[in-house]
């Protein structure tokens, strides 16, 4: 008997309605003779709704009692659907985090699981129970409360497919599985049948937003299969595994972008020690996350500095850089917040040449200008304007013959 | 340093700016030198949504799920009540039943605490915190969420009092105390200044829904004073305590009215061992509570059992009764469900002669027939027709000059 997790994403368990059709599938991977564990996020709007309660009483809501708030989102929709499997005559069982043993640290909001004691959930498996776990939530050796910050669910269903040795990782969301390109802008993009998981931490890490990243990597630190796939259809998915063919390997294999991106430039900065430390070290303390630095060639000793943070976060970002550029002499600082980001991802990329200038030549052909560059081992992003996001998308999806077939699977 | 356990209803903190003046309420206590925990029910109407939301999946929600369910309404609100008291800059914190060491047996839906222990909330108190009890909720020792039934909160906050050693027990809510009557019926009624702990059992189990019978039993047991008064005003409120003045105790205190009671006659029982087993065992399997039980004088070894249930329970009851009535060759059943129940309650009532005659004597100059009748040592109750429920209570209010100032305290 194989053991398969289910992860059903908020808006798969939105209604009343669509918690039964969840359990209808849970029960078909049941009949098929597999134990089954289902992670569950909150439904639909809760989380948003949860924090606007709070945002109703405080402006700065206190992060450990707005975890306990957040977590009972997915309390609500894990007591829903174990209901409607028992009802529809299934033994099931709803574990919150803590008593599904997810022990975490203590930093509120963006916890990490340290381990995951299977006891419970093994022992009700072996009372031939369907266990539904709530996800993005576990506790702490203080028996405190915490949430595994975005994407949390996913990482749960990760982290108990690792834990119990599951055959597979079955995430369930709203879109058919992960695209060559974002459908919405890219017609011709087409659903990939199979990824690496470098390629799809890749992804996630770059904008795709079906998967979080850090799933990904606890997916490959495991070994475990991840399927994304939707919850509305029966549609294949796509499988995200350690053993994609050889074959397939040496190519782009999908594009992706983020529209969250804003540039920050300070100007005239004496190239000297300490400058950067003086620039970042404010904002790592307002918990701003840089992306991207690019540091021009000195000329003279002066050079530019320029750097980007999330769109959300330029506003803090500028507050916390105008003074520290001030303390280092610098001759200002200017930001814009009118960019995206475009990446073309595929694993041997940086083995195989001309993968750049084919991406550069398609975005200049279509007078794109590239504000930054950045690479790593299997992509290359650019930032262009945010205004030109359409246009590139489809310049590099034609560049790259991502239309093409299936990749001989 | 005193400490002082307070509660606070749904209805006083169904929303931001209520649950910001609990916040105020609870910090003036704090200012005056007290500890203060505080036990928190859910936000106004959560509890009936969330049992809403469970009905839309399934008509017979599992009571294990229901409780995990039913219990985030807690989480809620006692999350929300830290938030709002750390943002006006107090040290404070929500511990959910489970970490405030509530531990009960697993009778879902109506479990009963075996124990607190306290020494989270103790340490939490001893580092000047606030301290916030999600009310009606407690922990298996499996580590199951259960939930106590109604009142529970009540429960919660009396138990916490108890085990705590706290000098009072303020139990918070949206009317001004304990009346002589309900004041909605009987414009003369009159709020009680203090009553004892049986008179407040009587009333609050034959219908007075201001405080529940549990906690009361509770705050007897530990000697824990009980107040009842309103989170929206300032006013005195009522003290249930065990010294009330020996001069008020031989008196009637209160009338208490039930309007959820329905009456089932069986008719023509054989006189004979063996009946009442016949008729109420089947009930107690279907988990109906059976009320008050009349049985007329036999008349030639044939009889007539009377019973009383809450209307609620009469169809389901009827069901029951039908075929077990037939078993024993009874005549047939009927049933009333127009009825309702109206107690007039006060220590020392059945060693001073003349209550319950005054009480009949009141009821028939109002021409209102007596149904059935019941007395415990401290208690009459009649039930009469519904629809005569305004006029027997005025009239009873008269005939014990209920209206008449305070109790000489």
């Amino acid at each position: 008997m194989a053991l398969i997790v289910q992860k059903y994403g908020g808006s798969s368990v939105a209604d009343a309605e669509r918690i039964k059709n969840v359990a209808r599938r849970i029960v078909t991977t049941r009949e098929k003779g597999n134990d089954v564990v289902v992670v569950v996020s909150a439904m639909g709007k809760t989380t948003d709704e949860l924090i606007r309660l709070a945002h109703q009483v405080t402006d700065r809501p206190d992060e450990r009692e707005l975890d306990v708030l957040l977590s009972t989102g997915e309390l609500i929709s894990s007591t829903l659907l174990a209901l409607a499997l028992k009802s529809a005559g299934h033994k099931a069982i709803s574990l919150s985090g803590a008593q599904a043993g997810i022990w975490t640290d203590a930093v509120y909001s963006q916890a990490r699981i340290l381990t995951v004691e299977g006891h419970r959930i093994v022992k009700e498996l072996g009372e031939g129970k369907i266990v539904i776990v709530a996800g993005f939530q576990g506790i702490t050796h203080e028996m405190d409360v915490t949430t595994l910050g975005r994407g949390g669910s996913d990482t749960t269903a990760v982290a108990m497919a690792a834990i119990l040795g599951a055959q597979a990782c079955e995430i369930y969301t709203d879109v058919e599985g992960v695209y060559t390109a974002d459908p919405r802008f890219v017609t011709e993009a087409r659903r990939l049948t199979e990824l690496g998981y470098e390629e799809m931490l890749e992804l996630a890490s770059q904008g795709a937003k079906v998967l979080h990243p850090r799933a990904v990597e606890l997916g490959e630190l495991f070994d475990i299969p991840i399927l994304v796939a939707s919850s509305f259809t029966e549609g294949p998915g796509t499988l995200i595994h350690g053993g994609v063919a050889m074959e397939v390997r040496n190519k782009v294999r999908g594009i992706v972008h983020d529209l969250n991106v804003a540039k920050v430039t300070v100007l005239g900065v004496p190239d000297q020690p300490g400058i950067a430390t003086a620039i970042f070290e404010p904002l790592v303390k307002e918990n701003i996350s840089v992306d991207t630095i690019v540091q021009n060639a000195s000329v003279e000793r002066v050079t530019d500095l320029t750097f980007t943070v999330a769109k959300s976060d330029l506003e803090k970002a500028m507050r916390v850089v105008e003074p520290a550029a001030k303390s280092i002499s610098a001759r200002g600082c200017i930001a814009d917040a009118k960019l995206c980001k475009v990446s073309i991802v595929g694993t041997g990329m940086q083995n195989t040449p001309g993968y750049a200038a084919r991406m550069f030549r398609a975005l200049y052909e279509k007078g794109i200008n590239i504000e930054l560059i950045t690479t790593s081992e299997i992509r290359i992003t650019c930032i262009i304007d945010e205004t030109r996001l359409e246009d590139a998308l489809n310049a590099l999806h034609q560049a790259f013959e991502l239309e093409k077939g299936e990749d001989g699977i």
